[in-house]
């Protein structure tokens, strides 16, 4: 687990987390980040370590089941400044994100769960990636498109084909390729959850472009992107309209939905489950599971942030690094 | 009220909903439509005539409270084909807009409840508009962008800045007057329903454009729109992450929402309120509220669709042509 930002809400959510259910994670989990985020948060709340410190991680693989801390060198000594948005933030997160990266590329880790970063203080400490996606997926040799951004909430599921672009371009990143390929990861995705029914794809236009009246995109790109994911075997529908398809699949009909742009999944994801949905990157080698919300620095220290998000980010990473997701 | 359609859902609806609740609208309620196709469902369902036939319209407003129906010269003898979507349903639809209008113009009458019309078929049998919106804009004299489309739900409230549009020429359409103008509109309206609160702006890109990474159009042309409305007096805030924004005033944080584009407010109102909301058009010079679903071909007969939506366009009509909206 990376906390993300140090003076976000990442390390106080893991803090309070973990104090309350100290084994919500059956195995090893390894916090890398700002020990000293984690130590502050602890002393001020008054409890005791959630964590056992670690000097090395060579022996990462072999340690009993637990919750472990372990501080890069780079870190060591770094003052975090909470409910502070500052450029020693944004490397912190940035240099724990690599050295969780080396652990599960040698393969001594099976999944990371991130809290949230800095989008722009990331940058600025020269870590050349708009948030955690990019980051992963070049860390584990992959280009952006390779990945998919998923959000996995109780009642529905939302995958998406584009995330953090203009409006403005959004249509002209449309795909064929990218389509099928983002069916190919969520078909997957929810077999590994056991959850059936098959993938909503909605539509890029209002009313799914309405039989070309609002949008050709509908017809030249997205239907036979559908028709090609059906002929490889894969379970999907649509274009379906984007204004209904969501509650539809709220209400069963589907296992999730592949939306074509940020606001449009996301909205009405959020709309139906604000603290309690996991970010899930589809794609990457190996498990990665987040929180839904952002870092929040207005928040920490008040007590008013919940811990479900990081809850359920933890709980899905464990039932899918552990095969046990079809009979979690 | 127009039914809508007369093939479609509208008369089904109209019918088991009046038969239910026959002083659900407390004054005068005239039904303009095909009494042919109200008269096959209340035929199929067993039911009393719901209405009083009037063979003019010259005395409507004197008349005492109660249903009426009325068929314009124009659809007598029409045979509506219950179910089927046929350019003869888009005639008669049009035809009885057209009616309507006529009265509201003249006075007769204070608001128009519409059901659910097919625009394919309309503007095959000559109207010459997308849906009802433009259809009653010109029809009262005004142009498409002096009014609003709302849609009115029990904890959710959302105005659209664009409606019927491709999404690729989203942002080219959206201009800081028209922003104005649309939360001059839904203050007005909120102030008649009697909610508090300001109306939050959602941003146009994800994450309302985080500080420009993301498309520039928040710095450019939404918050000083926004600032603009606040000079005026409006009670208006943002831009906000369209992400995040629909769930925090479904939460009371704010008493509506102005989305940026179609989907961007109507996929997490109708996540929230499938069958519970009301579409309302702001700024026509009498009220119009509309139900919130489509024709629903495939489901007339069946008695699977629910009035709830019909119930409540009815309830807001009367709420708001009684000027009762604040304490109703």
């Amino acid at each position: 687990m990376t906390p993300g930002d140090p003076g976000g809400l990442g390390p106080e959510l893991a803090v309070r987390l973990l104090a309350a259910e100290p084994r919500l994670f059956p195995g090893r989990l390894v916090i890398v980040g700002s020990l000293a985020a984690l130590d502050m948060h602890q002393r001020r709340l008054g409890i005791e370590s959630v964590y056992t410190r670690l000097d090395s991680l060579d022996d990462v693989s072999t340690l009993a089941p637990g919750v472990y801390g372990f501080e890069p060198e780079t870190v060591k000594g770094s003052q975090p400044a909470p409910a502070e948005c500052v450029e020693e933030g944004g490397r912190v997160a940035g240099e724990c994100l690599q050295t969780s990266l080396d652990i599960l590329n040698r393969g001594d880790a099976q999944g990371l769960v991130t809290g949230p970063l800095c989008k722009s203080t990331l940058m600025a400490a020269g870590f050349d990636f708009p948030g955690h996606t990019g980051f992963l997926a070049e860390g584990a040799g992959l280009a952006q498109d390779d990945v998919c951004m998923h959000l996995c909430g109780p009642k529905l599921r939302v995958s998406l084909v584009t995330t953090h672009l203009p409006l403005s371009q959004v249509a002209a990143e449309i795909t064929g390729e990218r389509i099928v390929h983002c069916l190919d990861l969520t078909c997957r995705f929810l077999e590994k959850l056991g959850v059936d029914g098959p993938v909503a794809v909605a539509g890029l236009n209002p009313h799914a472009g309405e039989d070309g009246l609002l949008g050709r995109e509908e017809i030249e790109i997205i239907a036979p992107a559908v028709k090609q994911a059906q002929r490889l075997g894969l379970q999907a529908v649509g274009p379906l309209p984007g204004d209904t398809v969501f509650h539809l699949a709220a209400c069963g009909e589907f296992g999730a939905v592949l939306a074509m742009y940020h606001d449009q999944g996301l909205a009405p994801l959020k709309a139906l489950h604000f603290s309690d949905a996991v970010n899930v990157t589809l794609g990457l080698p190996f498990v990665r599971t987040s929180v839904d919300h952002g870092t929040g620095f207005d928040l920490v220290g008040t007590g008013r942030a919940s811990t479900s998000s990081l809850r359920s980010a933890v709980t899905l990473a464990s039932r899918l690094v552990s095969g046990k997701a079809r009979s979690g």
